[in-house]
Protein backbone atom coordinates (compact mmCIF):
# COMPACT_ATOMS: atom_id res chain seq x y z
CA UNK A 1 0.00 0.00 0.00
CA UNK A 2 1.35 3.56 -0.85
CA UNK A 3 2.18 5.92 1.75
CA UNK A 4 0.72 8.69 0.32
CA UNK A 5 -3.15 6.92 1.12
CA UNK A 6 -1.98 7.40 4.73
CA UNK A 7 -2.80 11.37 4.64
CA UNK A 8 -6.43 11.48 3.50
CA UNK A 9 -7.33 9.25 6.57
CA UNK A 10 -5.25 11.23 8.90
CA UNK A 11 -6.70 14.92 7.57
CA UNK A 12 -10.37 13.32 7.69
CA UNK A 13 -10.21 12.06 11.13
CA UNK A 14 -8.97 15.37 12.26
CA UNK A 15 -11.63 17.63 10.67
CA UNK A 16 -14.02 15.21 11.76
CA UNK A 17 -13.23 15.35 15.44
CA UNK A 18 -12.95 18.76 14.70
CA UNK A 19 -16.16 19.81 13.37
CA UNK A 20 -17.90 17.40 15.04
CA UNK A 21 -17.23 17.54 18.61
CA UNK A 22 -14.73 20.70 18.60
CA UNK A 23 -11.72 18.57 19.56
CA UNK A 24 -8.36 19.40 17.93
CA UNK A 25 -6.71 15.75 18.13
CA UNK A 26 -2.73 15.35 17.13
CA UNK A 27 -1.63 12.59 15.55
CA UNK A 28 1.00 9.72 16.49
CA UNK A 29 3.27 8.45 14.05
CA UNK A 30 1.57 5.82 11.88
CA UNK A 31 2.68 2.23 11.91
CA UNK A 32 1.97 -1.43 10.86
CA UNK A 33 -0.03 -3.50 12.46
CA UNK A 34 0.91 -7.22 13.60
CA UNK A 35 0.15 -9.60 16.04
CA UNK A 36 0.99 -7.78 19.05
CA UNK A 37 -2.69 -6.59 18.76
CA UNK A 38 -3.48 -3.36 20.39
CA UNK A 39 -7.14 -4.25 22.78
CA UNK A 40 -10.18 -1.67 22.78
CA UNK A 41 -13.68 -1.50 23.98
CA UNK A 42 -15.69 0.57 21.29
CA UNK A 43 -14.56 0.31 17.48
CA UNK A 44 -16.49 1.85 14.51
CA UNK A 45 -16.10 -0.29 11.42
CA UNK A 46 -17.03 0.69 8.06
CA UNK A 47 -16.20 -0.37 4.25
CA UNK A 48 -15.09 1.45 1.00
CA UNK A 49 -15.53 -0.23 -2.00
CA UNK A 50 -15.09 0.85 -5.65
CA UNK A 51 -12.10 0.78 -8.12
CA UNK A 52 -9.92 -0.03 -4.48
CA UNK A 53 -11.37 -1.97 -1.53
CA UNK A 54 -10.30 -1.10 2.03
CA UNK A 55 -12.03 -0.72 5.10
CA UNK A 56 -11.61 1.70 8.00
CA UNK A 57 -11.52 0.70 12.12
CA UNK A 58 -12.28 3.99 14.56
CA UNK A 59 -11.32 2.14 17.98
CA UNK A 60 -11.77 3.95 21.70
CA UNK A 61 -11.39 3.06 24.93
CA UNK A 62 -14.50 3.27 27.20
CA UNK A 63 -13.95 6.35 28.97
CA UNK A 64 -12.90 8.32 25.55
CA UNK A 65 -15.86 6.72 23.74
CA UNK A 66 -18.64 8.32 26.42
CA UNK A 67 -16.73 11.56 26.03
CA UNK A 68 -16.93 11.69 22.51
CA UNK A 69 -20.74 10.60 22.43
CA UNK A 70 -21.44 13.57 25.18
CA UNK A 71 -19.87 16.01 22.79
CA UNK A 72 -21.64 15.16 20.00
CA UNK A 73 -24.69 15.09 22.43
CA UNK A 74 -24.72 17.32 25.19
CA UNK A 75 -24.98 14.76 27.50
CA UNK A 76 -22.70 12.23 28.96
CA UNK A 77 -24.46 8.56 28.31
CA UNK A 78 -24.71 5.95 31.98
CA UNK A 79 -23.15 3.20 29.78
CA UNK A 80 -21.91 2.41 25.98
CA UNK A 81 -25.62 1.59 24.85
CA UNK A 82 -27.39 3.02 21.68
CA UNK A 83 -26.21 6.56 21.99
CA UNK A 84 -22.28 5.64 21.84
CA UNK A 85 -23.01 3.04 19.39
CA UNK A 86 -25.26 5.35 17.10
CA UNK A 87 -22.15 8.00 18.52
CA UNK A 88 -19.31 6.29 16.72
CA UNK A 89 -21.10 4.80 14.17
CA UNK A 90 -21.75 8.64 12.47
CA UNK A 91 -17.96 9.40 13.52
CA UNK A 92 -16.52 6.42 11.36
CA UNK A 93 -19.21 7.38 8.46
CA UNK A 94 -17.97 10.41 7.89
CA UNK A 95 -13.77 9.77 8.53
CA UNK A 96 -14.63 7.14 6.06
CA UNK A 97 -16.93 9.81 3.93
CA UNK A 98 -13.77 12.28 4.07
CA UNK A 99 -10.87 9.83 3.01
CA UNK A 100 -12.76 8.49 -0.29
CA UNK A 101 -13.25 12.32 -0.92
CA UNK A 102 -9.85 12.62 -0.82
CA UNK A 103 -9.34 9.34 -2.79
CA UNK A 104 -11.47 10.45 -5.58
CA UNK A 105 -9.56 8.18 -8.17
CA UNK A 106 -11.15 5.22 -6.90
CA UNK A 107 -14.70 6.14 -7.09
CA UNK A 108 -15.31 4.59 -3.53
CA UNK A 109 -18.81 4.19 -1.82
CA UNK A 110 -18.70 3.55 1.81
CA UNK A 111 -20.70 0.62 3.19
CA UNK A 112 -23.18 0.97 6.45
CA UNK A 113 -21.45 0.98 9.53
CA UNK A 114 -21.02 -1.50 12.36
CA UNK A 115 -19.75 -0.85 16.01
CA UNK A 116 -18.27 -3.87 18.37
CA UNK A 117 -18.90 -3.25 21.93
CA UNK A 118 -16.88 -5.59 24.20
CA UNK A 119 -13.99 -5.28 26.46
CA UNK A 120 -11.19 -6.03 25.31
CA UNK A 121 -11.64 -6.59 21.51
CA UNK A 122 -9.22 -6.89 18.82
CA UNK A 123 -9.97 -5.88 15.44
CA UNK A 124 -7.94 -7.54 12.61
CA UNK A 125 -7.61 -7.79 8.99
CA UNK A 126 -6.71 -11.22 7.07
CA UNK A 127 -2.72 -11.40 6.48
CA UNK A 128 -3.33 -10.16 2.93
CA UNK A 129 -4.25 -6.66 3.52
CA UNK A 130 -2.08 -4.42 5.18
CA UNK A 131 -3.50 -2.91 8.54
CA UNK A 132 -2.15 0.68 8.83
CA UNK A 133 -2.65 1.99 12.63
CA UNK A 134 -2.71 5.89 13.10
CA UNK A 135 -2.98 6.63 17.10
CA UNK A 136 -4.16 9.74 18.18
CA UNK A 137 -4.39 12.01 21.28
CA UNK A 138 -7.45 13.63 22.28
CA UNK A 139 -8.32 15.88 24.99
CA UNK A 140 -10.41 12.47 26.55
CA UNK A 141 -7.10 10.27 26.33
CA UNK A 142 -6.03 8.29 23.02
CA UNK A 143 -7.62 6.67 20.34
CA UNK A 144 -6.86 4.88 17.31
CA UNK A 145 -7.74 4.98 13.45
CA UNK A 146 -6.72 1.74 11.46
CA UNK A 147 -7.46 1.07 7.83
CA UNK A 148 -6.29 -0.83 4.81
CA UNK A 149 -7.09 -0.21 1.13
CA UNK A 150 -6.26 -2.33 -2.14
CA UNK A 151 -5.97 -1.37 -5.89
CA UNK A 152 -7.98 -3.88 -7.05
CA UNK A 153 -8.46 -5.08 -10.73
CA UNK A 154 -11.62 -5.50 -12.30
CA UNK A 155 -10.46 -8.88 -13.18
CA UNK A 156 -10.06 -9.83 -9.37
CA UNK A 157 -13.73 -8.73 -8.69
CA UNK A 158 -15.54 -10.75 -11.39
CA UNK A 159 -13.44 -13.72 -10.73
CA UNK A 160 -14.87 -13.86 -7.29
CA UNK A 161 -18.37 -13.29 -7.97
CA UNK A 162 -18.32 -15.92 -10.67
CA UNK A 163 -16.74 -18.34 -8.06
CA UNK A 164 -19.60 -17.62 -5.82
CA UNK A 165 -22.58 -16.87 -7.72
CA UNK A 166 -22.50 -20.11 -9.24
CA UNK A 167 -23.53 -22.07 -5.94
CA UNK B 1 -36.06 -3.67 4.67
CA UNK B 2 -37.76 -5.96 2.32
CA UNK B 3 -38.33 -9.69 3.41
CA UNK B 4 -37.03 -10.95 0.28
CA UNK B 5 -33.55 -9.67 0.64
CA UNK B 6 -32.85 -11.89 3.11
CA UNK B 7 -32.44 -14.80 1.15
CA UNK B 8 -29.95 -14.33 -0.39
CA UNK B 9 -27.84 -14.47 2.22
CA UNK B 10 -29.25 -17.46 3.86
CA UNK B 11 -28.59 -19.25 0.30
CA UNK B 12 -25.03 -17.62 0.20
CA UNK B 13 -24.32 -18.61 3.55
CA UNK B 14 -25.09 -22.25 3.27
CA UNK B 15 -23.49 -22.77 -0.04
CA UNK B 16 -20.51 -21.58 1.01
CA UNK B 17 -20.39 -23.83 3.97
CA UNK B 18 -21.66 -26.23 1.95
CA UNK B 19 -18.62 -25.83 -0.64
CA UNK B 20 -16.16 -24.57 1.56
CA UNK B 21 -16.21 -27.16 5.07
CA UNK B 22 -18.82 -29.45 3.73
CA UNK B 23 -21.04 -28.49 6.20
CA UNK B 24 -24.29 -28.92 5.97
CA UNK B 25 -26.21 -26.03 8.17
CA UNK B 26 -29.66 -25.45 8.72
CA UNK B 27 -31.15 -22.15 9.31
CA UNK B 28 -33.46 -21.26 12.25
CA UNK B 29 -36.26 -18.07 11.99
CA UNK B 30 -34.23 -14.99 10.85
CA UNK B 31 -35.24 -11.91 13.69
CA UNK B 32 -34.89 -8.37 14.02
CA UNK B 33 -32.03 -8.01 16.59
CA UNK B 34 -32.53 -4.97 19.09
CA UNK B 35 -30.73 -4.29 21.95
CA UNK B 36 -31.15 -8.08 23.54
CA UNK B 37 -27.26 -8.66 22.09
CA UNK B 38 -26.24 -12.12 21.46
CA UNK B 39 -22.40 -12.20 22.18
CA UNK B 40 -19.99 -13.86 20.47
CA UNK B 41 -16.20 -14.75 20.58
CA UNK B 42 -15.44 -13.96 16.27
CA UNK B 43 -17.04 -12.13 13.74
CA UNK B 44 -16.41 -11.77 10.48
CA UNK B 45 -17.18 -7.92 9.05
CA UNK B 46 -17.71 -6.86 5.60
CA UNK B 47 -19.10 -3.96 3.66
CA UNK B 48 -21.43 -3.90 0.41
CA UNK B 49 -21.78 -0.46 -1.17
CA UNK B 50 -23.05 0.38 -4.74
CA UNK B 51 -26.76 1.37 -5.33
CA UNK B 52 -27.42 0.17 -1.68
CA UNK B 53 -24.93 -0.04 1.13
CA UNK B 54 -24.96 -2.66 3.22
CA UNK B 55 -22.90 -4.92 6.08
CA UNK B 56 -22.44 -8.53 6.94
CA UNK B 57 -21.57 -10.19 9.73
CA UNK B 58 -20.40 -13.63 10.09
CA UNK B 59 -20.32 -14.69 13.98
CA UNK B 60 -19.17 -17.36 15.73
CA UNK B 61 -18.46 -18.64 19.18
CA UNK B 62 -14.53 -20.35 19.74
CA UNK B 63 -15.29 -23.25 18.65
CA UNK B 64 -17.33 -23.23 15.65
CA UNK B 65 -14.53 -20.69 14.52
CA UNK B 66 -12.27 -23.58 15.61
CA UNK B 67 -13.73 -26.06 14.10
CA UNK B 68 -14.19 -23.98 10.73
CA UNK B 69 -11.18 -23.37 10.71
CA UNK B 70 -9.69 -27.33 10.78
CA UNK B 71 -12.45 -27.85 8.20
CA UNK B 72 -10.97 -25.61 5.64
CA UNK B 73 -7.56 -25.90 6.73
CA UNK B 74 -7.27 -29.70 7.63
CA UNK B 75 -5.52 -29.17 10.70
CA UNK B 76 -6.74 -27.43 13.84
CA UNK B 77 -5.51 -24.05 15.20
CA UNK B 78 -4.46 -24.10 18.96
CA UNK B 79 -5.52 -21.32 19.39
CA UNK B 80 -7.99 -17.94 17.94
CA UNK B 81 -5.07 -16.56 15.78
CA UNK B 82 -3.98 -15.34 12.27
CA UNK B 83 -5.09 -19.05 10.85
CA UNK B 84 -8.73 -18.58 12.06
CA UNK B 85 -9.11 -15.03 11.27
CA UNK B 86 -8.11 -15.40 7.69
CA UNK B 87 -10.36 -18.62 7.67
CA UNK B 88 -13.42 -16.27 9.43
CA UNK B 89 -12.42 -13.70 6.65
CA UNK B 90 -12.36 -15.56 3.83
CA UNK B 91 -16.08 -16.82 5.18
CA UNK B 92 -17.48 -13.55 5.39
CA UNK B 93 -15.74 -12.29 1.95
CA UNK B 94 -17.60 -15.06 -0.02
CA UNK B 95 -21.22 -14.94 1.77
CA UNK B 96 -20.90 -10.96 0.59
CA UNK B 97 -19.85 -12.46 -3.07
CA UNK B 98 -22.44 -14.60 -3.31
CA UNK B 99 -24.96 -12.28 -1.96
CA UNK B 100 -24.50 -9.43 -3.98
CA UNK B 101 -24.58 -11.41 -6.98
CA UNK B 102 -27.98 -12.13 -6.09
CA UNK B 103 -28.68 -8.93 -4.94
CA UNK B 104 -27.11 -7.70 -9.02
CA UNK B 105 -29.84 -4.80 -9.02
CA UNK B 106 -27.71 -3.05 -6.26
CA UNK B 107 -23.94 -3.42 -8.13
CA UNK B 108 -23.04 -3.89 -5.06
CA UNK B 109 -18.82 -4.77 -3.96
CA UNK B 110 -17.17 -5.88 -1.58
CA UNK B 111 -15.25 -4.13 1.16
CA UNK B 112 -12.22 -5.22 2.68
CA UNK B 113 -13.25 -7.87 5.67
CA UNK B 114 -12.14 -7.04 8.88
CA UNK B 115 -11.98 -9.90 12.16
CA UNK B 116 -13.17 -9.07 15.53
CA UNK B 117 -11.61 -11.32 18.11
CA UNK B 118 -12.69 -11.14 22.23
CA UNK B 119 -14.56 -13.04 24.24
CA UNK B 120 -18.25 -11.73 24.08
CA UNK B 121 -18.21 -8.55 22.25
CA UNK B 122 -21.42 -7.28 20.26
CA UNK B 123 -21.58 -6.40 16.98
CA UNK B 124 -24.92 -3.87 16.89
CA UNK B 125 -25.44 -1.77 13.93
CA UNK B 126 -26.43 2.27 14.77
CA UNK B 127 -30.08 2.56 14.93
CA UNK B 128 -31.21 4.18 11.32
CA UNK B 129 -30.38 0.13 9.69
CA UNK B 130 -32.44 -2.51 10.23
CA UNK B 131 -29.97 -5.41 11.85
CA UNK B 132 -31.45 -8.90 10.60
CA UNK B 133 -29.73 -12.09 12.68
CA UNK B 134 -30.42 -15.03 11.20
CA UNK B 135 -29.43 -17.99 12.83
CA UNK B 136 -27.73 -21.28 11.57
CA UNK B 137 -27.39 -24.64 13.25
CA UNK B 138 -24.11 -26.68 12.40
CA UNK B 139 -22.06 -29.94 12.72
CA UNK B 140 -20.05 -27.90 15.42
CA UNK B 141 -22.75 -25.41 16.95
CA UNK B 142 -24.37 -22.77 16.76
CA UNK B 143 -23.51 -19.56 14.32
CA UNK B 144 -24.86 -16.48 13.33
CA UNK B 145 -24.93 -13.75 10.54
CA UNK B 146 -26.80 -10.54 10.59
CA UNK B 147 -26.92 -7.71 7.83
CA UNK B 148 -28.08 -4.71 7.19
CA UNK B 149 -29.27 -3.38 3.77
CA UNK B 150 -30.10 0.07 2.79
CA UNK B 151 -31.03 1.29 -0.40
CA UNK B 152 -29.61 4.65 -0.95
CA UNK B 153 -30.26 7.83 -3.49
CA UNK B 154 -27.45 9.24 -5.18
CA UNK B 155 -28.43 12.66 -3.75
CA UNK B 156 -28.35 11.16 0.12
CA UNK B 157 -24.65 9.38 -1.31
CA UNK B 158 -23.02 12.64 -2.56
CA UNK B 159 -24.70 15.06 0.09
CA UNK B 160 -22.16 13.14 2.59
CA UNK B 161 -19.24 13.32 0.54
CA UNK B 162 -19.65 16.77 -0.06
CA UNK B 163 -20.07 17.87 3.93
CA UNK B 164 -17.18 15.86 4.51
CA UNK B 165 -14.76 16.75 1.58
CA UNK B 166 -15.03 20.90 2.48
CA UNK B 167 -13.57 20.60 5.78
Amino acid sequence: MKVEYINPFVTSTRSVFATMLGWEITRGAPFVKNSDQPHHDVSGVIGLSGKAKGTIVLSLDREVALAATEALLGERPAEIGEEVVDAVGELANMIAGGAKAQLEQFAMRVSLPTVITGKSHTVQFPSRATQIAIPFESEAGPLMVEFGLVEQSTEESDTTEAATAER
